[in-house]
């Protein structure tokens, strides 16, 4: 992964923020067009996209979009995933399925595999979804059927937010989220996959304060932080909400992708 | 720290969460009524507290109020913080604060030290803010002044929820947040310090998908969700905006505290 520094943002935050979930998003199936769901979804929610919106999908209905559909009964475990399956307590099949996700082992506990992903970030079981996982028409005898994240969430989104900027005649944001459990904290919060058209991260370094000293470890996750909130209206695990509309951020148009988020794993103090 | 399970806190998200910097806070000294400051504030913005919202203070006007500003000047490092500082090129009056509000060191490189901070959580520099830190009145011949954090996060958000529920006739939340650099992810997000009233990590284990399968890692970490979403309007560094109401979920009122959010170091795959 790039280990290049982040572009300095230029953000200016409003006062207000909303975050508002956009409801009718149906249940979505290999080959669907998102852009097409989301107009749609703006179209019966009554709202037009406006500069500085930032559109929020959860990784779910991209990844069933894209046919992200694996049928864990079709996998069969190499001799390492085997192997590893019984020494964390896991599904040799699934194990299997992890270590092709990623790129290599961080840490392993029973019944979890914490991997950096091929995508670059760490992750509990590569993000391998097994809840309402199964593609349309699945035969009865098919499965179990697991959803694995989406090939490529910086390049759909800014995608999308081409299309949508162009049906808008807006400059709008897209991020592609899911959650993560963090070390040292509990529970899960929402963090950026894919990121178009926003700074990722905004960085301040450089800034001064009012008594003229040269602020320190001020570099914000902006997108991360918005992925968190949006998390917040977009419930959790079921797909009736994975739709989200944040508006209130002004931001200047920004090219950097998901990558600007990744830490370099030799500069991690935890890797 | 506590290593009790987090009651099962009932939340319910509304489809639109409202995230409002209140302005009109000025820069705190040590002393003030925070609970005049936010009913001062609130009433300016012509705001009243109703079931559900959630107050969020940033740390920094806590420590204000309560004084937590130390003299750099006034500390003789001890023998290990002289050898730390060296060791980190970092200023030795400075380690020996760290030290002392920390209660043991989880990392080092230069200029920085994470440790586990007296209040549980893992802390670059233990939370030590050197901007806009002096008190009014410093002698010109006094400091470097920095600000420490909040004695006791979770009794000051309590006791400010009980005179903001009384004052308002409403069943309100509050939060003292603070921002951290994360392992492996770059870029600060804010996180929860002082929980009171709401849940702060929201358990939905043991919930079913539409296809009666038990749902896994749903522990979703809310409060810390809210902590990032007001810091996108809370702004940065400067006091300007350290208020924020954060308006739209619906919560039944918690006993927890920030406590509930912190993994127990022996069950951490990274301490």
């Amino acid at each position: 992964m790039s280990g290049s520094e982040p572009a300095s943002g230029d953000l200016r935050v409003g006062s207000e923020l909303l975050v508002r979930a956009i409801a009718g998003v149906p249940t979505i199936n290999s080959g669907d067009d998102l852009f097409e769901v989301i107009v749609s979804a703006l179209a019966r929610a009554e709202t037009d996209l406006a500069d500085g919106d930032i559109v929020v999908l959860a990784s779910k209905i991209v990844s069933r979009a894209e046919g992200c559909f694996v049928d864990l009964g079709s996998i069969v475990p190499s001799d390492p995933a085997e192997h590893l399956g019984r020494e964390v307590d896991k599904d040799p099949r699934l194990v299997e399925l992890i270590l092709r996700e990623s790129v290599g082992i961080s840490r392993k506990t029973t019944g979890a595999l914490i991997v950096r992903h091929r995508l670059g970030f760490l992750s509990a079981n590569a993000g391998i979804d097994a809840s309402n996982a199964a593609p349309f028409g699945a035969p009865e005898s098919s499965g179990p059927w697991v959803l694995v994240l989406p090939r490529d969430p910086d390049a759909t989104a800014a995608a999308l937010r081409a299309k949508l900027g162009e049906r808008f005649s807006a400059n709008v944001g897209v991020l592609i989220t899911d959650s993560w459990g963090r070390p040292f904290r509990r529970g899960t919060v929402g963090f950026a996959l894919g990121v178009a058209g926003l700074p990722p991260v905004w960085d301040r370094r450089g800034a001064v304060d009012r008594h003229g000293r040269v602020l320190e470890a001020t570099e914000s996750a902006v997108a991360d932080s918005i992925a968190a909130a949006a998390d917040l209206v977009a419930g959790q695990a079921d797909e009736g909400r994975p739709l989200t509309l944040v508006r209130g951020l002004r931001f200047q148009p920004s090219g950097d992708s998901a990558e600007a988020l990744l830490r370099n794993p030799e500069d991690d103090l935890y890797a």
